[in-house]
Protein backbone atom coordinates (compact mmCIF):
# COMPACT_ATOMS: atom_id res chain seq x y z
CA UNK A 1 0.00 0.00 0.00
CA UNK A 2 2.80 2.20 0.60
CA UNK A 3 4.54 1.72 -3.02
CA UNK A 4 4.62 4.93 -5.24
CA UNK A 5 2.78 4.41 -8.22
CA UNK A 6 2.74 6.77 -11.89
CA UNK A 7 0.31 9.32 -11.92
CA UNK A 8 -2.72 8.26 -14.01
CA UNK A 9 -4.22 10.91 -16.60
CA UNK A 10 -8.25 10.67 -17.00
CA UNK A 11 -9.17 8.13 -18.87
CA UNK A 12 -13.06 7.67 -18.73
CA UNK A 13 -14.51 4.79 -19.59
CA UNK A 14 -11.27 3.14 -19.79
CA UNK A 15 -11.71 -0.91 -19.08
CA UNK A 16 -9.47 -0.15 -16.26
CA UNK A 17 -10.95 2.78 -14.41
CA UNK A 18 -12.03 1.21 -11.91
CA UNK A 19 -8.68 -0.45 -10.93
CA UNK A 20 -7.05 3.15 -11.37
CA UNK A 21 -9.53 4.42 -8.69
CA UNK A 22 -8.52 1.57 -6.43
CA UNK A 23 -5.01 2.42 -6.97
CA UNK A 24 -5.53 5.90 -6.52
CA UNK A 25 -7.27 4.86 -2.98
CA UNK A 26 -4.39 2.79 -1.89
CA UNK A 27 -2.09 5.76 -2.03
CA UNK A 28 -4.17 7.88 -0.34
CA UNK A 29 -5.18 5.63 2.56
CA UNK A 30 -1.07 4.76 3.11
CA UNK A 31 -0.27 8.87 3.12
CA UNK A 32 -3.03 9.99 4.58
CA UNK A 33 -4.34 7.43 6.80
CA UNK A 34 -8.49 6.44 6.67
CA UNK A 35 -9.22 10.53 8.42
CA UNK A 36 -7.17 12.13 5.86
CA UNK A 37 -8.51 10.50 2.57
CA UNK A 38 -11.61 12.10 0.67
CA UNK A 39 -14.01 10.27 -2.35
CA UNK A 40 -13.16 13.34 -3.90
CA UNK A 41 -9.27 13.61 -3.74
CA UNK A 42 -9.45 9.78 -4.89
CA UNK A 43 -11.59 10.90 -7.68
CA UNK A 44 -9.05 13.62 -8.37
CA UNK A 45 -6.38 11.53 -7.94
CA UNK A 46 -7.78 9.20 -10.52
CA UNK A 47 -9.02 11.68 -12.67
CA UNK A 48 -12.47 10.78 -12.63
CA UNK A 49 -15.72 12.26 -11.12
CA UNK A 50 -16.49 11.74 -7.04
CA UNK A 51 -20.21 10.42 -8.13
CA UNK A 52 -17.80 7.68 -10.14
CA UNK A 53 -15.70 6.64 -7.27
CA UNK A 54 -19.28 6.11 -5.39
CA UNK A 55 -20.93 4.04 -8.01
CA UNK A 56 -17.84 1.43 -8.10
CA UNK A 57 -17.29 1.33 -4.50
CA UNK A 58 -19.76 2.92 -2.27
CA UNK A 59 -18.95 4.74 0.71
CA UNK A 60 -15.34 5.79 2.20
CA UNK A 61 -15.53 2.69 4.57
CA UNK A 62 -16.76 0.47 1.66
CA UNK A 63 -13.78 2.16 -0.58
CA UNK A 64 -11.13 1.58 2.27
CA UNK A 65 -12.42 -1.94 2.52
CA UNK A 66 -11.84 -2.79 -0.74
CA UNK A 67 -8.39 -0.90 -1.24
CA UNK A 68 -7.65 -3.57 1.81
CA UNK A 69 -8.23 -6.82 -0.40
CA UNK A 70 -9.77 -8.40 2.24
CA UNK A 71 -10.96 -12.02 1.21
CA UNK A 72 -14.22 -11.61 2.99
CA UNK A 73 -16.37 -8.25 4.04
CA UNK A 74 -15.42 -8.39 7.85
CA UNK A 75 -19.04 -6.65 8.19
CA UNK A 76 -20.63 -9.45 6.98
CA UNK A 77 -18.88 -11.73 8.85
CA UNK A 78 -19.58 -10.09 11.74
CA UNK A 79 -23.28 -8.98 11.45
CA UNK A 80 -24.62 -12.69 12.97
CA UNK A 81 -22.07 -12.26 15.96
CA UNK A 82 -23.62 -8.53 16.68
CA UNK A 83 -27.00 -9.46 15.56
CA UNK A 84 -27.37 -12.08 19.09
CA UNK A 85 -26.71 -9.67 21.35
CA UNK A 86 -24.10 -9.41 23.96
CA UNK A 87 -24.46 -12.15 25.61
CA UNK A 88 -22.02 -15.35 24.35
CA UNK A 89 -20.90 -12.51 21.75
CA UNK A 90 -16.91 -13.34 23.11
CA UNK A 91 -17.27 -16.99 22.02
CA UNK A 92 -18.88 -15.93 18.76
CA UNK A 93 -17.01 -13.67 17.69
CA UNK A 94 -13.87 -16.19 18.15
CA UNK A 95 -15.96 -18.50 15.88
CA UNK A 96 -16.47 -16.28 13.41
CA UNK A 97 -13.09 -14.89 13.35
CA UNK A 98 -11.80 -18.44 13.13
CA UNK A 99 -14.54 -19.22 10.28
CA UNK A 100 -12.13 -17.29 8.32
CA UNK A 101 -8.68 -17.11 9.46
CA UNK A 102 -8.88 -21.12 9.23
CA UNK A 103 -9.71 -20.95 5.78
CA UNK A 104 -7.00 -21.80 3.73
CA UNK A 105 -8.12 -19.83 0.80
CA UNK A 106 -8.92 -16.75 2.91
CA UNK A 107 -5.61 -16.90 5.34
CA UNK A 108 -3.00 -15.91 2.38
CA UNK A 109 -4.75 -12.15 1.36
CA UNK A 110 -5.66 -12.33 5.31
CA UNK A 111 -2.03 -12.77 6.24
CA UNK A 112 -1.16 -9.95 3.73
CA UNK A 113 -3.30 -7.08 5.60
CA UNK A 114 -2.33 -8.84 8.80
CA UNK A 115 1.44 -8.01 7.71
CA UNK A 116 0.82 -4.67 6.84
CA UNK A 117 -0.98 -4.20 9.79
CA UNK A 118 2.06 -4.43 12.27
CA UNK A 119 4.47 -3.19 9.54
CA UNK A 120 6.04 0.39 9.63
CA UNK A 121 2.75 1.73 8.35
CA UNK A 122 0.19 -0.31 10.43
CA UNK A 123 -0.39 1.98 13.38
CA UNK A 124 -1.93 4.48 11.22
CA UNK A 125 -3.81 1.32 8.60
CA UNK A 126 -5.42 -0.41 12.53
CA UNK A 127 -5.67 2.90 14.31
CA UNK A 128 -7.48 4.96 12.08
CA UNK A 129 -8.90 2.21 9.13
CA UNK A 130 -9.54 -1.17 11.20
CA UNK A 131 -10.57 0.38 14.27
CA UNK A 132 -13.10 3.04 13.20
CA UNK A 133 -14.43 0.92 10.28
CA UNK A 134 -14.99 -2.44 11.26
CA UNK A 135 -13.83 -2.94 15.07
CA UNK A 136 -15.43 -0.18 16.33
CA UNK A 137 -19.19 -0.31 14.62
CA UNK A 138 -19.62 -3.66 15.48
CA UNK A 139 -17.88 -3.83 19.32
CA UNK A 140 -19.66 -0.33 19.55
CA UNK A 141 -23.18 -2.09 19.20
CA UNK A 142 -22.08 -5.05 21.39
CA UNK A 143 -20.80 -3.21 24.49
CA UNK A 144 -23.15 -1.00 26.25
CA UNK A 145 -20.56 0.79 28.43
CA UNK A 146 -16.54 1.79 28.22
CA UNK A 147 -16.53 1.44 24.37
CA UNK A 148 -13.16 3.77 25.10
CA UNK A 149 -11.46 0.86 26.67
CA UNK A 150 -13.11 -2.87 25.73
CA UNK A 151 -12.52 -1.93 21.83
CA UNK A 152 -8.71 -1.43 22.39
CA UNK A 153 -8.78 -4.18 24.90
CA UNK A 154 -10.48 -7.02 22.80
CA UNK A 155 -8.40 -5.47 19.39
CA UNK A 156 -5.07 -6.80 21.42
CA UNK A 157 -6.70 -10.10 22.52
CA UNK A 158 -7.31 -10.42 18.50
CA UNK A 159 -4.14 -9.13 17.28
CA UNK A 160 -2.68 -10.86 19.69
CA UNK A 161 -3.91 -14.40 18.42
CA UNK A 162 -3.09 -13.37 14.79
CA UNK A 163 0.10 -12.89 15.54
CA UNK A 164 1.01 -15.45 17.04
CA UNK A 165 -0.98 -18.59 15.47
CA UNK A 166 -0.80 -16.70 11.91
CA UNK A 167 1.86 -14.57 11.82
CA UNK A 168 4.98 -15.89 13.79
CA UNK A 169 3.59 -19.31 13.61
CA UNK A 170 4.11 -20.35 17.51
CA UNK A 171 3.66 -24.25 17.07
CA UNK A 172 2.40 -24.39 20.69
CA UNK A 173 -0.08 -21.87 19.33
CA UNK A 174 -1.03 -23.56 15.85
CA UNK A 175 -1.58 -26.69 18.13
CA UNK A 176 -4.35 -25.59 19.86
CA UNK A 177 -7.65 -27.00 17.56
CA UNK A 178 -9.74 -23.98 16.83
CA UNK A 179 -12.70 -25.60 19.33
CA UNK A 180 -10.33 -25.73 22.34
CA UNK A 181 -9.42 -22.40 21.18
CA UNK A 182 -13.52 -20.88 21.26
CA UNK A 183 -13.54 -22.22 25.08
CA UNK A 184 -10.08 -20.97 26.39
CA UNK A 185 -10.68 -17.72 24.56
CA UNK A 186 -14.19 -17.06 24.20
CA UNK A 187 -14.40 -16.13 27.77
CA UNK A 188 -11.20 -13.61 27.75
CA UNK A 189 -13.46 -11.45 24.81
CA UNK A 190 -16.59 -11.64 26.84
CA UNK A 191 -14.89 -10.33 29.62
CA UNK A 192 -13.73 -7.34 27.81
CA UNK A 193 -16.73 -6.87 26.02
CA UNK A 194 -19.24 -7.31 29.10
CA UNK A 195 -17.42 -8.10 32.44
CA UNK A 196 -16.76 -5.97 35.16
CA UNK A 197 -13.36 -4.19 34.28
CA UNK A 198 -12.41 -2.62 37.80
CA UNK B 1 19.90 -9.15 14.41
CA UNK B 2 19.95 -10.61 10.39
CA UNK B 3 22.25 -8.47 8.75
CA UNK B 4 25.36 -9.84 7.15
CA UNK B 5 28.69 -9.20 8.96
CA UNK B 6 32.13 -9.47 7.91
CA UNK B 7 34.55 -12.42 8.70
CA UNK B 8 36.32 -12.03 11.44
CA UNK B 9 40.01 -13.21 12.65
CA UNK B 10 41.61 -14.69 15.44
CA UNK B 11 41.84 -11.97 18.05
CA UNK B 12 43.00 -12.91 20.78
CA UNK B 13 42.97 -10.63 24.08
CA UNK B 14 41.67 -8.14 21.06
CA UNK B 15 39.56 -5.24 23.59
CA UNK B 16 37.01 -6.21 21.14
CA UNK B 17 36.58 -9.73 21.53
CA UNK B 18 33.70 -9.93 23.61
CA UNK B 19 32.19 -8.08 20.90
CA UNK B 20 32.97 -10.63 18.26
CA UNK B 21 31.52 -13.15 20.51
CA UNK B 22 28.15 -11.31 20.94
CA UNK B 23 28.31 -9.99 16.81
CA UNK B 24 28.98 -13.76 15.76
CA UNK B 25 26.35 -14.92 18.32
CA UNK B 26 23.71 -12.77 16.92
CA UNK B 27 24.56 -13.82 13.79
CA UNK B 28 24.03 -17.24 14.75
CA UNK B 29 20.61 -16.87 16.70
CA UNK B 30 19.33 -14.70 13.68
CA UNK B 31 20.72 -17.64 10.96
CA UNK B 32 20.11 -20.59 12.94
CA UNK B 33 17.34 -20.08 15.73
CA UNK B 34 18.14 -20.72 19.23
CA UNK B 35 18.35 -24.48 19.02
CA UNK B 36 20.45 -24.69 15.60
CA UNK B 37 22.99 -22.15 17.56
CA UNK B 38 26.08 -24.00 20.31
CA UNK B 39 28.62 -22.10 22.25
CA UNK B 40 31.05 -24.30 20.30
CA UNK B 41 30.48 -22.99 16.85
CA UNK B 42 29.69 -18.98 18.21
CA UNK B 43 33.47 -19.75 19.27
CA UNK B 44 34.38 -20.91 16.02
CA UNK B 45 32.96 -18.36 14.26
CA UNK B 46 34.53 -15.48 16.46
CA UNK B 47 38.09 -17.50 16.45
CA UNK B 48 37.79 -17.68 20.17
CA UNK B 49 38.09 -20.61 22.88
CA UNK B 50 34.46 -21.57 23.59
CA UNK B 51 35.60 -21.31 27.27
CA UNK B 52 36.41 -18.01 27.10
CA UNK B 53 32.15 -17.85 25.38
CA UNK B 54 31.26 -19.43 28.61
CA UNK B 55 33.40 -16.73 30.96
CA UNK B 56 31.83 -14.13 29.59
CA UNK B 57 28.37 -14.78 28.89
CA UNK B 58 27.84 -17.91 31.07
CA UNK B 59 25.28 -20.34 29.54
CA UNK B 60 23.32 -20.49 26.17
CA UNK B 61 20.40 -18.80 27.62
CA UNK B 62 22.66 -16.04 28.91
CA UNK B 63 24.54 -15.74 25.43
CA UNK B 64 21.02 -15.68 23.96
CA UNK B 65 19.83 -12.44 26.38
CA UNK B 66 22.50 -10.75 25.59
CA UNK B 67 22.49 -11.17 22.36
CA UNK B 68 19.08 -8.83 22.29
CA UNK B 69 20.52 -6.69 23.85
CA UNK B 70 17.35 -6.38 26.19
CA UNK B 71 18.01 -3.36 28.53
CA UNK B 72 17.12 -5.93 31.59
CA UNK B 73 17.09 -9.58 32.10
CA UNK B 74 13.79 -10.70 31.94
CA UNK B 75 14.70 -13.52 34.26
CA UNK B 76 15.46 -11.10 37.33
CA UNK B 77 12.32 -8.98 36.89
CA UNK B 78 10.12 -12.53 36.55
CA UNK B 79 11.83 -13.63 39.35
CA UNK B 80 9.58 -12.01 42.21
CA UNK B 81 6.53 -12.82 39.91
CA UNK B 82 7.22 -16.21 40.23
CA UNK B 83 8.77 -16.64 44.03
CA UNK B 84 5.08 -15.67 45.03
CA UNK B 85 3.06 -18.91 43.39
CA UNK B 86 0.23 -18.61 41.09
CA UNK B 87 -2.04 -16.93 43.40
CA UNK B 88 -2.65 -13.56 41.87
CA UNK B 89 0.74 -14.05 39.55
CA UNK B 90 -1.32 -12.80 36.02
CA UNK B 91 -1.83 -9.43 37.62
CA UNK B 92 1.68 -9.66 39.63
CA UNK B 93 3.05 -10.74 36.16
CA UNK B 94 1.48 -7.28 34.57
CA UNK B 95 2.66 -5.41 36.78
CA UNK B 96 6.12 -6.38 36.32
CA UNK B 97 5.94 -6.28 32.74
CA UNK B 98 4.46 -2.54 33.07
CA UNK B 99 7.39 -2.05 35.20
CA UNK B 100 10.14 -2.22 32.54
CA UNK B 101 8.04 -1.23 29.15
CA UNK B 102 6.57 1.80 31.08
CA UNK B 103 9.66 2.73 31.69
CA UNK B 104 11.24 5.65 29.06
CA UNK B 105 14.38 4.53 28.84
CA UNK B 106 13.86 1.16 28.86
CA UNK B 107 11.20 1.33 26.16
CA UNK B 108 13.28 1.95 22.82
CA UNK B 109 15.65 -0.80 23.40
CA UNK B 110 12.49 -3.17 24.10
CA UNK B 111 10.87 -1.62 20.66
CA UNK B 112 13.68 -2.43 18.58
CA UNK B 113 13.83 -5.84 20.07
CA UNK B 114 9.60 -6.57 19.98
CA UNK B 115 10.06 -5.30 16.27
CA UNK B 116 12.31 -7.92 15.29
CA UNK B 117 9.94 -10.30 16.95
CA UNK B 118 7.13 -9.54 14.65
CA UNK B 119 9.24 -9.00 11.87
CA UNK B 120 10.12 -11.30 8.97
CA UNK B 121 12.49 -13.41 11.45
CA UNK B 122 10.14 -12.89 14.22
CA UNK B 123 9.01 -16.54 14.17
CA UNK B 124 11.96 -18.46 15.15
CA UNK B 125 12.78 -15.61 17.63
CA UNK B 126 9.77 -16.19 19.43
CA UNK B 127 8.65 -19.42 18.84
CA UNK B 128 12.82 -20.77 19.11
CA UNK B 129 14.31 -18.29 21.64
CA UNK B 130 12.31 -16.03 23.81
CA UNK B 131 9.63 -18.49 24.62
CA UNK B 132 11.87 -21.31 25.60
CA UNK B 133 14.17 -19.30 27.42
CA UNK B 134 12.32 -16.60 28.86
CA UNK B 135 8.31 -17.26 28.81
CA UNK B 136 8.30 -21.11 29.25
CA UNK B 137 10.61 -21.21 32.39
CA UNK B 138 8.81 -18.32 33.89
CA UNK B 139 5.13 -19.49 33.43
CA UNK B 140 6.21 -23.04 33.47
CA UNK B 141 6.64 -22.85 37.48
CA UNK B 142 3.82 -21.23 37.89
CA UNK B 143 1.19 -23.10 35.68
CA UNK B 144 0.27 -26.44 37.96
CA UNK B 145 -1.10 -28.09 34.07
CA UNK B 146 -1.20 -27.86 30.74
CA UNK B 147 1.63 -25.63 29.86
CA UNK B 148 1.43 -26.57 26.70
CA UNK B 149 -1.73 -24.83 26.01
CA UNK B 150 -1.35 -22.02 28.75
CA UNK B 151 2.21 -20.59 27.64
CA UNK B 152 1.03 -19.76 23.87
CA UNK B 153 -2.36 -18.45 25.44
CA UNK B 154 -0.18 -15.87 27.44
CA UNK B 155 1.92 -15.08 25.14
CA UNK B 156 -0.61 -14.42 23.42
CA UNK B 157 -2.17 -11.70 25.50
CA UNK B 158 1.04 -10.16 26.31
CA UNK B 159 2.34 -10.00 22.88
CA UNK B 160 -0.84 -8.24 21.55
CA UNK B 161 -0.20 -5.39 24.40
CA UNK B 162 3.08 -4.62 23.56
CA UNK B 163 1.66 -4.73 19.82
CA UNK B 164 -0.84 -2.56 20.52
CA UNK B 165 0.09 -0.10 23.23
CA UNK B 166 3.90 -0.05 22.49
CA UNK B 167 4.44 -0.74 18.45
CA UNK B 168 1.56 0.42 16.71
CA UNK B 169 0.59 2.82 19.71
CA UNK B 170 -3.17 2.68 19.00
CA UNK B 171 -4.33 5.83 20.60
CA UNK B 172 -7.35 4.31 23.05
CA UNK B 173 -4.95 1.61 24.34
CA UNK B 174 -1.48 4.09 24.69
CA UNK B 175 -5.03 6.15 26.68
CA UNK B 176 -5.35 3.60 29.32
CA UNK B 177 -3.40 3.94 33.04
CA UNK B 178 -1.62 1.28 33.83
CA UNK B 179 -3.23 0.47 36.90
CA UNK B 180 -6.53 0.38 34.94
CA UNK B 181 -4.86 -2.12 32.76
CA UNK B 182 -3.57 -4.49 35.45
CA UNK B 183 -7.23 -4.44 37.16
CA UNK B 184 -8.56 -5.20 33.41
CA UNK B 185 -5.70 -7.75 31.52
CA UNK B 186 -4.90 -9.33 35.39
CA UNK B 187 -7.94 -11.73 35.70
CA UNK B 188 -7.06 -12.74 31.88
CA UNK B 189 -3.59 -13.51 32.52
CA UNK B 190 -5.07 -15.06 35.59
CA UNK B 191 -7.23 -17.48 33.85
CA UNK B 192 -4.62 -18.40 31.30
CA UNK B 193 -2.17 -19.36 33.67
CA UNK B 194 -4.57 -21.37 36.41
CA UNK B 195 -8.27 -20.95 35.10
CA UNK B 196 -10.39 -23.45 34.05
CA UNK B 197 -9.56 -23.72 30.16
CA UNK B 198 -12.76 -26.68 29.16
Amino acid sequence: MSQARPSRGRRPGAPDTRAEVLAAARDSFAAKGFAGTTIRAVAAAAGVDPALVHHYFGSKDDLFLAALALPVDPREVLAPVVAQGPDGAGERLLRAFLSVWEDPEMQAPLLAVARSAIGPDGGRLVSQGFIPVVVGPVLGSLVRDRADVRVPLVASQVLGLILTRYVLRVPAMVAIPADDLVAQMGPVLQHYLTGDLD
